[in-house]
């Protein structure tokens, strides 16, 4: 057996091991709710990860990745293979077994703990196990030492060779952009509002209509499921097993709606990784910003487009003739498309949602260099927010508890949000270049077009390229936010009349 | 560390392994709808057989077993969990690490195929795989060759020490005298009927009313779920995480209420173990037998008395007034204890379902010693049926494609159903010489009683006493058939006016 097959068949192990701990993780989100049984899989958690763990850094992984890296031959395959599977043993040799057991055990313990205090409105209850977390996490980045500073170490593991510095050069000149478009859309004497979206709708019905749209967008009910959770997510338990949540609320109909074909776009992602790739290191998404480019291009750049509810309106005005029979498609599509303030990241607009992203990548920098204290987060988030927004949010539910990130210990993570729209704004500004067809098709239903380029150029390679080497390949440049701008100059000034 | 510490915790991580193993079935049968997601949850369930394996038969647990087995002064737990372990040993390094791994792949693809060949009644699709899950079992129990005859080796993995000639012995003698029985009741002029149960229920409600009588019962919700599947069944995800299914059928209300109070008897057990055997070896129930005995006394002891129905039966009469609310209490009772021949094991009264049981037996010995092939089995259920009852199935989802168990290399199971009826039947009898006041206390709706008198006999000890130590234990005698004998004896002749 050649080296690179032994390699291959060696991760697939791991991968699914990694498969099964996911799927602890999805049965605990979706499913568990007695609070008696959390001890129990926090401890098989823990066992799983130190599986993997021990698996990660054998002699055996070490010595084949030695081996390969004799090789000169590789094809393009092959080395992402060698390359991913280094870079996940580098990582992991540094980190002792029992500090990763204890992460993992700490994660699923904190979930539930966190789930109980956005319950309660309770970030007290909450402090003690996310100091502990927090502890971990800059013991790890430590540990890894990957950059000097901690916070880009604990960056790269959701978004490989981002660094802190690399995401404020662009973060920091879009900030004041941003804040000045609102400001220039606020002047607006026409201004959209979304009254009509939080009215009363059933929420099963919500549920229902949202299984509709996600299989119009190409999810495969034979290779995934929708269920609902507190917080929703996308978690692939295999490569033919890729499940979605959402979650229903039933006076503001986007949390479902856009939550679904949000989180569909994530999926789309998984689902579309070519069959060679299924199973090993490379079967999953390059990079979580990646990730997000997809499921925010599904979701807004599609998903709140005018031409996607010229086909979607009459199918709602079915579910829900009490409410919408009578209102204007033109309103409801402005109203999807109103810019304001608000304070729960998941459901903001897409301009504003930047500003959700760069709040938390400041407060994270901060935390992890030790200038805030985990009791005074609620504080800091608050008067962050009223600086950023001008509004503070009733309670730490809606404020500092609303994210899941934290608990799980995923400092580093929220970056990655916005850059994934960031580099959704320039692959999607590609795809219209190349198919100016696309928008016409979404109005009679049509969306493999889409999906199709995003399968061809972005799905189907996995993590083949990184995030860097991918943007360039299908745009022809790097990262550029430009485009992003431009894309909301270009809908929301006609929507403001501006 | 004391090696029996080192031995508890040593196999309390395979136990932990073995839960995430049972999380990926429960998994597939109530969540994974998907036809393409089976084969990678069959290669992730493989995957943890292996690694289960390899820990079991590891020189570390053979070297910990030879040391433990030097000391003299072990108490009662202590020696039972070397028992265990030793017998878990004994048995897994008798088989090769493939043969293991194929047993769990084919039964993992098994089950997606046994419920599309059930669902279409089309036992030939069915026959390929099952023909290789027979022959896998036989060539584990001729690796393990606990016993002369591959059967009795098949029936110890579930009754540990159980063979086909000592169940013989027991079946034979009542087989006979339970047709007799069945025939005298048959000469009744005031037969009960149970066309009253076969009106139609909405599903919702059933599932609704299952889950009150559950938590009356004791079931902890804090500590599990119910959920539904196609075969209902129980599961432990830790020693605080058994879950229980159910199945609705709109028009026969047994299958559900029944089912449930089945499953939340098996249930019990689980939730009962004591703390200190919680996660090791010992701490789930100590033989098949003994499970169904205290799953068949709630249901039917319990559930189908009259008391239990004084209490019960104003809440169905809420729940469905259209059907029930004039409809007598004593009508009703009788309606549910209506023995006639039928078709499905699971949802048999209690009197036939003895004959179910022994039907399956003298199947699955002629089966593994040859004397059927798989592809006769439907002609052979057919006519044995037609011997035992009368009647034969109008197709094969109501025959031999009913239940699961052979399609999951299950075979050996079956026989420890009516042991368990008649283990039940026994310690049942028990309870009643010693707690009289029982089946007054359920008219009240009270449940406590039964449930702390089996938590104290039964269920705290988990595996610590086998079957036959146990029944001796509680009830001062060996198993012995003519307590169930009388049972139905007083039970049924004054239903039937006999």
């Amino acid at each position: 057996m050649s080296v690179m097959k032994e390699i291959k068949d060696y991760f697939t192990e791991i991968m699914r091991l990694n498969y099964v701990q996911s799927l602890l993780g999805w049965d605990q989100e979706v499913n568990m709710m007695g609070y008696k049984t959390v001890e129990g899989r926090s401890e098989q958690s823990a066992l799983l990860s130190q599986l993997i763990h021990q698996r990660l850094v054998s002699d055996k992984a070490s010595k084949l990745i030695k081996e390969a890296e004799k090789r000169k031959d590789l094809n393009d395959i092959d080395a992402a293979m060698l390359r991913e599977a280094k870079r996940a043993y580098d990582q992991e040799v540094k980190l002792p077994e029992e500090l990763v057991v204890e992460i993992t055990k700490t994660a699923a313990l904190s979930q539930q703990v966190w789930q109980k205090a956005r319950q309660n409105k309770d970030f007290k209850s909450f402090i003690p196990l996310l100091e502990k977390t927090v502890e971990l996490q800059k013991e790890k980045a430590e540990k890894l030492g990957t950059f000097p500073d901690l916070y880009s170490t604990l960056i790269d593991l959701y978004e490989p060779s981002a660094t802190y510095k690399w995401i404020s050069n662009i973060f920091n000149p879009i900030k004041p952009k941003l804040t000045d478009f609102i400001k220039k859309l606020n002047t607006s004497s026409n201004k959209p509002d979304d009254s009509i979206l939080r009215k009363k709708y059933d929420v099963d019905k919500q549920f229902e209509l949202s299984v509709e749209i996600i299989k119009k967008l190409n999810f495969d009910l034979q290779a995934g499921r929708q269920d609902r959770s507190t917080h929703p997510f996308t978690s692939s338990l295999s490569s033919m097993d890729t499940r979605i949540t959402t979650r229903t609320k039933e006076d503001f109909l986007n949390e479902c709606i856009f939550g679904t074909i949000h989180e569909c776009g994530h999926a789309l992602y998984e689902m579309g990784i070519k069959k060679e790739l299924h199973d090993t290191i490379l079967g999953t998404g390059t990079s979580l910003g990646i990730h997000e480019s997809q499921s925010r291009t599904l979701e807004n750049f599609v998903g709140r487009s005018k031409e996607f509810w010229t086909y979607w309106y009459p199918t709602f005005q079915k579910y829900f003739p009490e409410i919408l029979k009578n209102y204007p498609l033109e309103e409801f599509h402005r109203s999807i498309n109103c810019v304001q303030p608000s304070f729960i990241r998941v459901n903001a607009d897409e301009v504003t949602y930047g500003l959700h992203v760069i709040l938390r990548f400041e407060i994270e920098k901060d935390l992890i260099d030790g200038k805030i204290q985990i009791s005074e987060l609620p504080e800091v988030w608050n008067s962050k927010f009223e600086e950023f927004f001008g509004i503070v949010p009733p309670d730490d539910a809606e404020g500092v508890l609303q994210d899941i990130h934290w608990g799980m210990g995923m400092i580093g993570y929220f970056p990655t949000y916005f850059l994934g729209t960031l580099f959704g704004a320039q692959i999607y500004n590609k795809a219209l270049e190349e198919r100016p067809n696309l928008p016409e098709e979404y109005k009679r239903g049509e969306f493999s077009g889409i999906v199709n380029y995003l399968r061809e150029n972005v799905h189907q390679h996995g993590s083949v390229y990184r995030a860097g080497d991918l943007i360039k390949r299908v745009t022809g440049e790097d990262l550029n936010p430009d485009y992003f701008m431009k894309y909301i100059e270009n809908k929301f000034y006609p929507i403001y009349g501006l």
